[in-house]
This record gives C-alpha cells, structure tokens and sequence, in this order.
C-alpha cells in the first residue's frame, strides 16, 4: 500500500508508528488530519510512517488516507461470540495492515499474546509486540512477531527519551532478540519525539520508534513529525 | 436521526438492539447490509431497530445507513494515555447513538460499569446495562443507565428463549428495576429469535429485546427480523 | 466467636475492621502481633475489632488469637479447578468469620460480585462489599451483603478522613442503602485513623469503619487503636 | 527441607508436583493429609514430591509435614496497599518453598510473569511458569524460572495424558527451552496419572511433571502416588 519514493536500503527499513491513543487531537476527524500530516512527511522524506488510530477511526483513516494503518489493540478472539471485542478480519476488512499488540496501557496475558500474534498472521496484519524490559522482549521474540517495540512504562510520556534515560534496555534487547529469534525487528518507544531521539534509536540497533504524546500533541504535529525524521 | 413513521405509543417504545458480536456474517461490509435489512424492517414496522457492530464497523454503518448504532463496549478512560481503549468521543463522533456496556462477553467491574455509564452521558450515548440475574439488575439500575438488559449467560446463543425458560428473571427484574430507578426500562436478552418471543418479552414488562445470533446467522436476517416484529 | 464484654447496644453494633494488605508490618508473625493487639483493644473498649490479614496468614492468625478474622478478597469459584482461586470453603476452613468483596485494590465484576456475596453466605461467611460512591454503594446493597464499605479510592491511605473530606458520600451512601436494601449496614473507610474519624464516621451514619495504614503502620498499633474507640 | 533418601543422580533430579486447586479433597483438613501421602511416597521411592495447596492451606501444610510447598499462584506486588493479593514474603513466610506463575487457570500478563518470577526469587522461592504451547514454553524459557510446565489447556483435567496426546509439545518445549536458556527445566503436565504417563514424560526429555485430578480425586491419593512411581 504504502512505498516510500527513496530507495535508499537505510531509509526504506525504518520504520516510525505514531500511536495516537485517545488523545482528542486524534481522535475523530482529527485522526485524519494527524494520518494527512504523516503522509506528507513519509513522502517528503522516504522513510515509512504508519499511524495507529483508535478502533472506529481505523476506517475513515484508511479509507481517506493512503498511509498504513495499524490498529492499537487486537484480541485473540476469532468469528463467533465475542461481543465488544477486537477482532482480526474486522480490523483488517476496515483498512488495517497491522497491529499494535501489548501496549503498556493495554497489557495481554502470555497466551494472548501468542494467540493475538497468530490470529493477526491469519489476517495479514503485521504485528508489533510491546515490551517493557530485556526479559520480555527476549520472551516476546519466541512468539514470532515482525517487531518487538520496547517501551520502560516509566518513560512512556515522560518526555525522557529511553535512548537517553536507557540505552541498555535499547542495546540488551537488541541482543536478546537477535539471539532468541533473529528475524524479529526491534523498535524502540518511550520519552522519543525528536530527530536526535531517533538517529539515537537507530544507533542502538533499532530499526524504528513508536511515539505518541511528543507528536500528537505538539503545536505542530507536521513540524514535529519533519524534526523527527531530520537527523537522518 | 431514527423517527418510526408510526406514531403509535406503544409501538414508539419499543427497541429492538441487534448485537453482530464478531459474527463473520456481520462483519466489515456484512454490517452495513444487515443494518440496511434492519432499516427496511424498521422502516416497515415503525418498530425502533438499533444495530450493534464491531467498533471498527460503527463509522462505515452510520455513514451508510439511517439507523441507530451502538457501540458492543464502552471503557469509562477518558481523553488521553489510554491506548487499546474504545473512548466515549470516538464512538460518538464514529456515528453511535449509544452502547452497550458490561456484555457477559465483555465483563466490568461495578465502578467501571458506574464510569462507563457516566463517561457515556457526557459523550451523548444512550447506555444498555447487561446483568445476569435479578439481584444485578437491580444493581445496574441504581448506576441510572437508560436500559438494562438481562440476560442469563446461560441462555445466550442456546436458542431457548429467556421469556419461555426462565420468565421469573424478566419480571423479578422489572420490579426490582422498578424498585431501586422507575426511570430505567428493562429490555430482554437471551434466545430471543422469533415473534412470539418478542411478543412474550413485551408481556412480561420489559419494553424490547436484545439479540444476536438467532437473526445475523438466519439464512435472510431480513425474514427473520420480520418474522420477530410479526406478532406486535 | 467474638463476644464484646460491654452489652451496650450501641457499642456492640459498633465494627472496625482493620486491613492488613501486604503491609510487612502485618505480614507472617507479625498479622499475629497485631491481631493480639485488636483483640485487647476489643476486650478493653467492649467494640468490635475484626482483623483481614493475608490469605496465607488467616490459619495462623485464627487459629492463635480469638479474634474475628476476614479474608481481603474472595473468589466465587467453587469446589474444582481453579488454581491460584481464594475459595470461600478454604478460607472459612482457616478460620475466617467473613470477607471483603470488591476492594479498590482488588475489583470484580459486577456479576462476580454477587456471586461471591452468594458464595461467602453459603459457606457462613459474612461480607463486607467495598464501593467507591454513591451509586456504587446502591448497586451493591442490592446484592445484600451484610455491610458495604464505601471508600472513595482518592483518599484511601491519604490520611485524609472520609468524614471530613467527603462527608457527603457517607450520608449519601447511607441514605441510598436504605433505600434500596435497609438490612444492609454501612462502613466507612479511606483515610480513617484517629477517634475522631471514627466518631465522625458514626456521626454520618454509618456503623463502624474499614481501615488500613493509619494502624497497621502507626509506630504503636495498640495506641493508635486505644486512640481509635477513645472517643465513644 | 526436602532430601530424598536416595542419591541417585537421574532419581533425585525427578521433580512431581501435586496441584491441589480447589478440590475439596484437598482443601483444609484434607490438604494436610493429601500432603502426608506425598511425603510418604516421597520417602518410599526417593523421588521429590511437592505439594500445591490453596493460599490459606499453605501454612497448616507447611507446619505439619515435612515436604516442599509450593503455592498455586504469586502476585508480582511488593509490600504495600495490595489488598487481597499473594504476596511473595507472606507466602514464603507461611513456610513455601515454591511457587506456580501463571497456570491456565490463572494467567498473568507477561508482565507480571516477569515480575512474579522475579519476586519469588527475591524471596527465596522456586518458580514454575506454566505455559501452553511451545512458542509460550521459549518465551517463558527468557524469563529464567527454575521450571517451565508446558500444559495444552485442552488436555487439563481431561485423563488423556500429554505424553500420549501431543508428545511434541513436549520435545518442542525442550528443545526450543534448551536454546532461549539452557538453565531451565522442564516439567509436564495436563493429564498425567498413571507411571507409564510419568515414564513418557521423562523420555520425552522433562525431568518431571505437574498434575492434579488423577491424583487428588483417586479412590486414594497414596495408591495412585504409588502407582506414578513405580516405573521409574
């Protein structure tokens, strides 16, 4: 769906999602208008970004604008009776190519995690495991996701970037993952909202950040998104 | 947004909810022609007809089809850090009209389902309290929902309606719901698929139905809803 | 089990319940220590002082100070496999008279609710259901537990008395029970440590009071219980 | 605590660990003397037998047989305001040497698996993290437990032994265990009673297994112990 217009091997495998939570700048038609201001600044720039709306935007971004979309949950549940859940095909049918899988704010059980992993392949979504340590990244990479994004909850929307406050956490499960399962790709989150927080990232091995706050609520979520990819 | 042509009172006041779980056969554009059959049926009847799709459905139903659409699950979060999260102002702004909250498949806790009915009416969404028996349904009212409606899990997808197998719980309800919030009307859930069932539901004091899998899996959902309106 | 020497009808309605959490200072041989301490407090004062230690501590607590003993949590699973479960036959074995249901630290559905209330009654255990506020509170008299303890979570273990910060939650509370279900009595709990609170908890119109930290962490338990019913 | 008589090399490395759950034969009085045919065939064979009871049950075991406790579940939760969870120096207090994290029918998320791992060891306590397939077992396997018992829910309670049913679930674990970290060992479970489904369990490269039905609800506890021994 999406194709960045650089070729270039570095630029083309990175990847940014910005999750946009319930924040209300976000939220509703403003998810459209955040989607729009990413597509500008993944096509000025060639490198990828995807946007991670809540649930009932997924449509009206994906069917507005060409930029993919993950979805920021999805439950492990399959066709039947499962009432108020997240369910794979319907995510998928809306307009999504991946999913987030849990997020610090939306935590899963082991099992569901496997299972949730599992039933986003059956759909063609990718998926991102979130982490929040070298242990569980390590754990989460048995489980076959495309990305394990980690994330120290104490940094997430601290401000703090986790390749300043924590780099090691960055680096070991860099490590970790490559060891468990090498396939899998590592994103870094927590505290990133600035062009030396991802070259940071990078540095230490990951292929990409997942952000949310430092963009979505920043004056300019445009500007802050094009400060974010400079340093590369 | 939904009138009934018919003026009649005691046909005004009834409501009939229809929860497409993740029923494949109600899923992404599946939803948006079982709330078109629901619409005709609506249309025809002058009975209230709300449809229940998946969160990621809600925007593309409202925008397509003249009906009342309910969100399967409300959380109480409000704007902000709350990833994963089906927020009151998203589903508002998604198009629903209102929301089912605590489904037996989809559980709160006491002060959750408090929250979610308050976050709720600040969002301008109707709200329909689920419970399981007549002491919890006495419970929810005293949260002031619009609705509650009971359903014994038991009875859920079996097929055997709640108004032949256990009537005791539709009446206990409604005088218990009487007794703690005469503001909060009672709607029927469990096995309920045909006319007489509907019929028999109105009868025993609750003012309509919620159901499910007896008219989204029928050969024509449209025949079935029908037939479930034929006896009024 | 626990007879007050004192037959004044007042004081014997009177209850203080005091939850030991995971506090070290009541955790092993010391929930003994401070259980031995609520209990001559008891006896000297003539009012009811009940003792909710850790799951594991309950036998050892029963079964070496003859004292009131809840459990701060029960599940409403039966007899059969449920691993890691707090069983209502189990803890009443170990020696418990009652339970907390519900605690702000330890929520359950609504439908779980009631079924533990229904599960402590059938294996003789009394239930003491927490809430957060007003309607809260009404919804859980309608399960008929024998007291439900209202806690608003925001003053919990702040030092700051419920009866003086939020008096009108007790009363509220009060007012609203008995409307709904009179046979159930109110607590009062969140911040409640001195004599004052616990007359001030009366006051409002409840019957005694659920505490924690104020006690269990006091450099003297004893004294700040003697300082608790001193101003009866 | 726990030397078994013979120092066999392959014989002392044998770990079975009896799950009580909630059975009523084992629970209170009865968990005491479940726990004493244990030890008894403990003695006999000189293959270490421990024993889960529920929470409340853990001490009066512990204090009156000599055997290694385990418990059923651990909360990751430190000492504080953590009403009605299983703290780990509380149930290592009551004289546990042990604990399950995260049985099928107590899932945590893999958060608080890696928090509750790291809890117990704090307190000086054994860890079993349960898991269900093999991709969960090498996830586990990065937490570093003592053990991982890989137990396909499905075959629970069911008779059909694990050995028999899905022998590759077994050898997948191992395998995949042996690479993420070759410290952890392996147990198996789900519907193991009888010797020749223990003999399988260690052929298929486990050093032991975790049951519960077969055993507990025998005609006698010891007879059916007797029997899983004796192909060893």
């Amino acid at each position: 769906m999406h194709t960045p217009f650089s070729g270039g091997v570095k630029i083309s495998s990175i990847l940014i999602v910005l999750n946009l939570k319930t924040y209300l700048e976000g939220t509703g038609e403003n998810s459209v208008r955040i989607a729009q201001a990413c597509k500008d600044v993944a096509d000025d720039s060639g490198i990828d970004i995807a946007v991670a709306p809540q649930f009932c935007d997924i449509y009206r971004v994906a069917s507005q604008v060409d930029i993919p979309v993950y979805s920021q949950h999805l439950d492990s549940v399959g066709a039947g009776s499962f009432t108020g859940h997240a369910f794979s095909r319907c995510i998928k049918d809306a307009g999504a190519v991946g999913t987030l899988i849990n997020h610090s704010e939306r935590r899963l059980t082991l099992a569901e995690i496997d299972a949730s992993v599992q039933a986003a392949k059956k759909s063609g979504l990718a998926t991102i495991v979130c982490t929040n340590n070298v242990p569980t990244s390590a754990a989460a990479a048995a489980l076959s996701p495309d990305y394990v994004a980690v994330e120290p909850p104490e940094l997430i929307g601290s401000g703090i970037p986790v390749s300043k406050a924590d780099p090691a956490v960055v680096t070991g499960s860099v490590e970790a993952i490559l060891k468990v399962n090498p396939a899998v790709k590592v994103l870094c989150g927590a505290g990133i909202s600035k062009g030396e927080d991802l070259a940071a990232a990078l540095e230490l091995g990951s292929v990409g950040v997942l952000l949310a706050s430092g963009i979505v609520k920043a004056a300019s979520p445009k500007a802050a998104l094009e400060d974010l990819v400079s340093k590369i």
